[in-house]
């Protein structure tokens, strides 16, 4: 087993420490919760003051075009592509997760129903040649209203507002469609069939840390005709994805967590580029036009990526999302990943060595393969624990029910910070310095 | 006709005049673009480096609670409520215009089509008791998907978002919704009848700065069984409004324009306290759930405006929205307006008498209970003169066709400033010191 001296030292070899500097953090934190809200960078501060000044303050409305703000989720989209194995012109940052996940939720139902509506098209030619005078006219007129494929997939794991989001434009579009909610990754291949439109599926699981095999489920998908939406919200920054090698059909996702971007910072949608030109949703505001500034009456969707941009968006918040991204420029996610990995390892490892006399479950997965860049731990007072470990400057968060989330960012975390963490849960844990009725209020 | 030094006498009494120094405005600059971008609050600037640091930097995570990060788009409501006649507990600050409309008009046309279903029911009902077994069961039960107003009207010269926002909506919910765009307002009382579901209208048109009476078109619709949605894009913080005096069911607005909240700051959207029960739109995020952090797998709605948000919110540039709430705080709608009527009058009769051989047509009604806070002018070359005029720092902006706005915002206008924009036009005309070859651009 390591002691503290041999953190220092895995410290001392750490490529990535030097990273460490690239961001402010409190020194009497151990933060282990950039999973929630990502630590700030430090060119945060210097750019915030940038587009406070000289932008919005000396610029003025000029500064659309001068400081670029208007490219800018295109920019930024850009600029986060590699990190997700996505291509240039493939993405935007904008809105939030929900609202792009409504988005990629729309556009995929309905590229299923526009190649029904096709296939029922080329029937009806068929048996208009057969047979003049066929039913096919009437039912091809009502595909968008009665789709076969009438299914979606999800995990009831899934985080809450992405199941919420599916219901909420399910039961509006009111044409049959049902949620299919899996209790465990494992029961997916069963779960989808040739009646499923959609497998919408979180890479990371939020709350055990799960990794699920994107290329897989993927296949899977494609294999019954499915489309698949992938929720990166615990993924992008924090392990490596490869939207385009496994061939999956769209993404959503934060920027606020491993991306470090900022409390609430803009999201991401990206569309495969094969989708792009049947890509289609219900938002349609103004900077999806292809023609914003015409000030036409009917909306003419943009041919590119710009048509997953709705409304002007929150323009200090979004320039700020440039101060993280520009962080992972300076390493790659072979190498996040390896320290990740080192990270949960090394914790996993401590808190079984170290607290093996309390009732700490481990929930997520030992299989590297299967994890991502957190560790969650069931205990009977996870609650009360977790504020405990608050107070003592150890940051993780809670989720219902029982459970200690902790994440670890390598570009900022070092191996001694485990220790500590560690080493100040079991402390808590001897003194029973705790208080078990500690109820949950409003944490995010 | 006034002199430049009455101007200034004109500055010295004005009792607003103080509220000039709460902004940063650059010293070269005659700023008339309020109406696209307000200018910066000097708090803004000390407000998001203490979201910077102190928040996000130090608090980190924690921020949620202690910084009432959480709680942050019902703070900003209540505080822009008083503004255009609203009360505490039924607006927020989120998302953008465009997502907000999609809300409030998807809120309106579902209760629309609960209250024809209920209708239905008790028809039904009444139909049971007289002879059963009738067709009245089948209609009620497609109440939903076959309503029977199905008419939403706008003005065709509304801001194109909103059209577009309209057509994304009724399109895919296929439910046989048509848009019924009037050319003129006046136009507002034959197209408005037993048909109409749903009055969808910009107080103040974006283009004319025409101002609507938000009271008689509300009682319009209201005679005839429509709802009415109100986008407050161009009158909230620039002309009094009042929601609940008006009888109005639902408004949109923009944070970023006269409320001066910082480029693209989140929009807010307004629910009469009467509808809030049956308000229900198909962005049901997690944060419109009743109960976010117990993660359930189902979405049940929080009961109050908490429901019209969605996702997790920019928080950098949503807390600076409250840097230019506060400015209003030390004055009042009555004091704002009078100050922008005589801004106005002033740009317009200056214009007027000073410009009076050159092609310039007055767009805005010189009617004071028809002008908002800007003011239109119509010219063969209104690009080409307006990027002339931004060249020599006065600075608005141009929008299709040919038409140059000034938008007046009274909080940091100054009389003088009207007095050397006229001049600045007069000089450039006089001159012909514009390129009549130059083509709109990107402008927002």
């Amino acid at each position: 087993m390591l002691s503290r001296e041999d953190c220092l030292a895995l410290d001392r070899k750490d490529l990535l420490a030097p990273l460490r500097g690239d961001f402010d953090l409190p020194a009497d934190v151990v933060y282990l919760d950039g999973n929630s809200l990502g630590a700030r960078p430090v060119k945060a501060r210097v750019r915030a003051q940038e587009v406070l000044d000289q932008e919005w303050g000396r610029g003025l409305i000029r500064s659309w075009n001068s400081a670029g703000w208007f490219d800018l989720p295109l920019r930024l989209g850009d600029r986060l592509a590699p990190l997700v194995g996505a291509g240039p012109g493939e993405m935007v940052v904008t809105d939030t997760t929900s609202v792009n996940l409504f988005k990629a939720l729309a556009a995929a139902l309905h590229i299923q129903a526009q190649s029904q509506s096709e296939a029922q098209t080329q029937t009806q030619s068929q048996a208009r040649d057969a047979s003049p005078h066929t039913e096919a006219t009437a039912q091809a007129a009502s595909a968008q209203s009665t789709p076969r494929r009438r299914v979606i997939v999800s995990e009831r794991d899934n985080f809450p507002t992405d199941l919420y989001i599916a219901q909420g434009l399910t039961h509006w579009l009111d044409r049959g469609y049902t949620l299919r909610l899996v209790d465990s990754p494992e029961a997916l291949p069963a779960a989808i069939d040739d009646d499923v439109a959609v497998v919408m599926l979180t890479h990371v699981n939020y709350r055990t840390g799960r990794l699920l095999d994107m290329a897989a489920v993927t296949a899977l998908a494609h294999a019954c005709g499915a489309l698949t939406v992938w929720d990166l919200a615990h993924s992008a920054g924090s392990v490596p994805v490869d939207l385009t090698g496994s061939g999956a059909d769209f993404a959503v996702g934060c920027t606020y967590k491993y991306l470090n971007g900022g409390p609430g910072s803009p999201a991401f949608i990206w569309v495969a580029p094969r989708h792009m030109q049947s890509f289609s949703h219900p938002l349609s505001g103004w900077w999806g036009h292809a023609s914003p500034f015409s000030m036409e009456s009917d909306f003419r969707q943009h041919s590119t990526i710009r048509s997953a941009l709705c409304g002007t968006q929150p323009i200090v918040s979004l320039a700020l999302v440039e101060c993280g991204l520009e962080i992972f420029e300076r390493t790659d996610m072979g190498a996040v990943r390896k320290k990740s990995l080192a990270l949960t390892d090394l914790f996993i490892s401590l808190i079984e060595a170290r607290c093996a006399t309390h009732p700490l479950t481990l929930v997520t997965p030992r299989e590297h393969e299967l994890r991502g860049s957190q560790v969650s731990i069931e205990f009977p007072h996870a609650y009360a624990l977790m504020q405990a470990l608050i107070g003592r400057g150890v940051i993780g968060d809670y989720r219902e029910p029982d459970i200690m989330r902790f994440g670890f960012t390598p570009l900022y975390l070092r191996y001694v910070d485990v220790w500590d963490a560690v080493e100040t849960i079991r402390c808590i844990l001897d003194d029973h310095a705790y208080d078990p009725q500690a109820t949950p209020g409003a944490v995010t």
